[in-house]
């Protein structure tokens, strides 16, 4: 495990004899999680995802392959836990590939067209629809559309056989098609939730579609499975969560994650789904915001600074990037910049992040940092289990079902009303 | 003017006999801005900015023609100010362009190396960084590395022909730098902050070298002007910044703009600069947030439904795209969505927004809703002017500086200290 937490500016916030208290009143809801004794506990099927169905993993790899021979494009039709996760694994890992496209996202007729366009010049393209129903209205609409392009460009079997449907196992509307039209399919899981659903068939093949080694992001998630389903104090998920309980507790509205790394922005959008979907119910729950740093800190950063006293912080860094641009002295030294001759950027981003820390951390907010060396398969596996056990936790603790999303609902029942669906009134 | 605004779900949280009492509560900040009597009041320029220095305009557009004649590539660099504004601009009314890049927002090796990549591969590239100081790091260590590589690829004449300053109309390095080697150049003017400067060449320039009408921009925000600097109770930036700061004082922590046009994502980014910078100080502020629905319906739309009621809602929609794509029926039905056959992308997002806005409201969240009709130059015009007003009332009415950014400096001196900047220590 590569994942390093440090804690020295939550310090003179929550004092550091007192840590050790708040991860012992942390633990019964770590131990919630390991019984699988509360709330939600029939979708704790992602604490065993490292594991995977016999032979799942090797078919994804093989269908992946294929397309990624032809140089097809994939475009992955989902919203919430069917786009978040592997989109921000692909921009993490494959930040500027143009392979993998997105649709069904949204309801936007410019962002669809805009897909059309880009697809009538490509030669190869391949659909995965993701949806446990198959009748969800945002990707529902964007497949019948994109299915109708897919069966003109390649006729009905030239055009079943470039489909591969993510979804039920047995039941369902997409289900049901897929069967019928012979389409290949992956199967959603039970007991994974879509928000804890991206090592699962709805995120690993199209993560496995965009060139990523599926079976290092499983290993990176599963060597963090061993230290944070530990029942130790050392958990670091269990830390983590019992950092952002107290600070719940004392008071804190907001919790900000902030990377210095703009490859991890969907990262930070794939957070604010599981943390906020998690927690956010029964009038409880942090809001989750984000921001990317530098940039934003000229943006949000006057706020954070001398804003309400209201947020936390947690800062997610990365060491090294892929690429080492060193500045180099300049004769004339117009810019005054001379005096970084020799450093690289990985060097200033860091004397960046850490300014900024302590900046915060004078400014009054409580500030920890979760920092990987650098963005690999491994690291953003470990990530992502991580994260997902610290929500877990962090739910139990504040007393709620982590596992459910009632309030989703709210919307869809009017927009169906209103746009009349049968049996809706 | 074409934007519209509706308050009807702000009844129930504000009574309606209190609308105008609010309004007049907030008057005088108004009064503040107008009269130009308030602390920052020496950053007020933005208030007359449809209008221009006189030959500035022609220069722009002249400049930006010559550029998009020659398919050339414009790389913007800068940060904050000096990059939300045209990026957002860009991103709603040219949202697929790629003629526009952007360097020196981060200070990330990997999206600098990307953008190497890509120039690497096109004919024509021109530079354009933009600081009033030109010695910000972020954008200063990326316009020394893409400057090295520009004279290389052109020669120090030929870079220099293709390099548009946007830069204090006399001091500083920058404008030192550009002076010497015979940039073009366009002012910053002094009066006007760097998230106020979007109208100014700052925005105006890359703008126009996207492809998009900047008189008419202009004149979007001229329209507005009228309506925004009126001194009467439908002043629509009043009726805005009275809700906002009444919500505030009954004690709401966040303000999520959430819009339904994934086109005005980077919209909302501005926004957040906006707001945030010009209110988050002295311990005070509104914490902007933003979502883009109904994607984030998918993620925050959880919390926002049943979570801690500290947060109002402003709804930013779009009634029409550019592109109408319409749901055709389907003999086998597999998704049942034949019911929304005959339809339009645009009367289905309309759908959702209203029954988002329902559900929110009966969740107890208070919330507003701007409207335009689609996104064009005179839309995003009156949007800007609308949002810069409403902000700078609200600050006033906050009785903070809603014009200064004391604490942006804090990051930079720490991380100027610990990068060895001579004179600081």
């Amino acid at each position: 495990m590569t994942l390093q937490l440090d804690f020295a500016n939550i310090y003179p916030f929550i004092e550091e004899n007192a840590f050790e208290k708040i991860g012992e009143q942390t633990r019964p809801a770590l131990r919630t999680v390991l019984d699988r004794s509360g709330p939600g506990k029939e979708y704790l099927g992602w604490l065993d995802l490292p594991q995977q169905e016999p032979g799942t993993l090797e078919r994804i790899q093989e269908v992946a392959s294929g397309i990624r021979e032809k140089d097809a494009t994939l475009i992955c039709i989902g919203i919430g836990g069917s786009y978040l996760g592997h989109k921000s694994v692909i921009e993490a890992l494959q930040p500027y590939t143009d392979s993998v496209l997105y649709a069904g996202q949204n309801i936007s007729a410019d962002h669809l067209q805009h897909i059309l366009d880009i697809i009538d010049e490509r030669e190869e393209v391949y659909l995965n629809p993701i949806s446990k129903s198959g009748t969800t209205t945002e990707p529902g609409i964007a497949f019948r559309v994109l299915r109708k392009w897919h069966e003109e460009r390649y006729g009905e079997q030239g055009s079943a056989s470039r489909i591969i449907a993510t979804t039920d196992s047995s039941k369902g509307a997409l289900r049901e098609l897929s069967d019928q039209k012979g389409y290949q399919t992956f199967a959603i899981p039970d007991d994974v939730g879509g928000r804890y659903s991206v090592l699962t068939p709805v995120g690993l093949f199209p993560i496995a579609a965009a060139g990523i080694d599926i079976k290092a992001l499983l290993g990176g998630a599963g060597a963090m499975r061993k230290q944070a389903t530990s029942d130790s104090p050392e958990n670091p998920s269990l830390r983590y969560a019992a950092v952002r309980n107290s600070l719940y507790e004392q008071g804190k509205a907001i919790e900000i994650l902030s990377t210095f790394n703009p490859r991890l922005q969907y990262f930070t959008e794939w957070w604010k789904q599981l943390a906020g979907e998690s927690e956010g119910k029964d009038r409880k729950g942090l809001f989750p915001a984000s921001a990317v740093l530098s940039t934003d800190l000229h943006s949000l950063g006057q706020w954070i600074q001398d804003g309400p006293r209201n947020i936390f912080e947690t800062f997610l860094t990365v060491k090294n990037s892929d690429h080492t641009i060193t500045i180099e002295a300049s004769n004339e030294n117009a810019d005054n910049l001379n005096y970084l001759a020799g450093k690289d950027f990985d060097a200033i981003n860091e004397k960046a992040y850490q300014g900024t820390a302590q900046a915060h951390t004078d400014g009054g907010v409580p500030n920890l940092t979760v920092s990987v060396d650098k963005l690999s398969e491994e690291t953003v596996g470990e990530l992502i289990y991580f994260l997902e056990m610290a929500v877990a936790i962090t739910g139990y603790r504040m007393d709620v079902n982590p596992f459910n999303q009632p309030g989703v609902e709210a919307y869809k029942t009017n927009m169906f009303r209103l746009l009349g669906k049968p049996g809706v009134g």
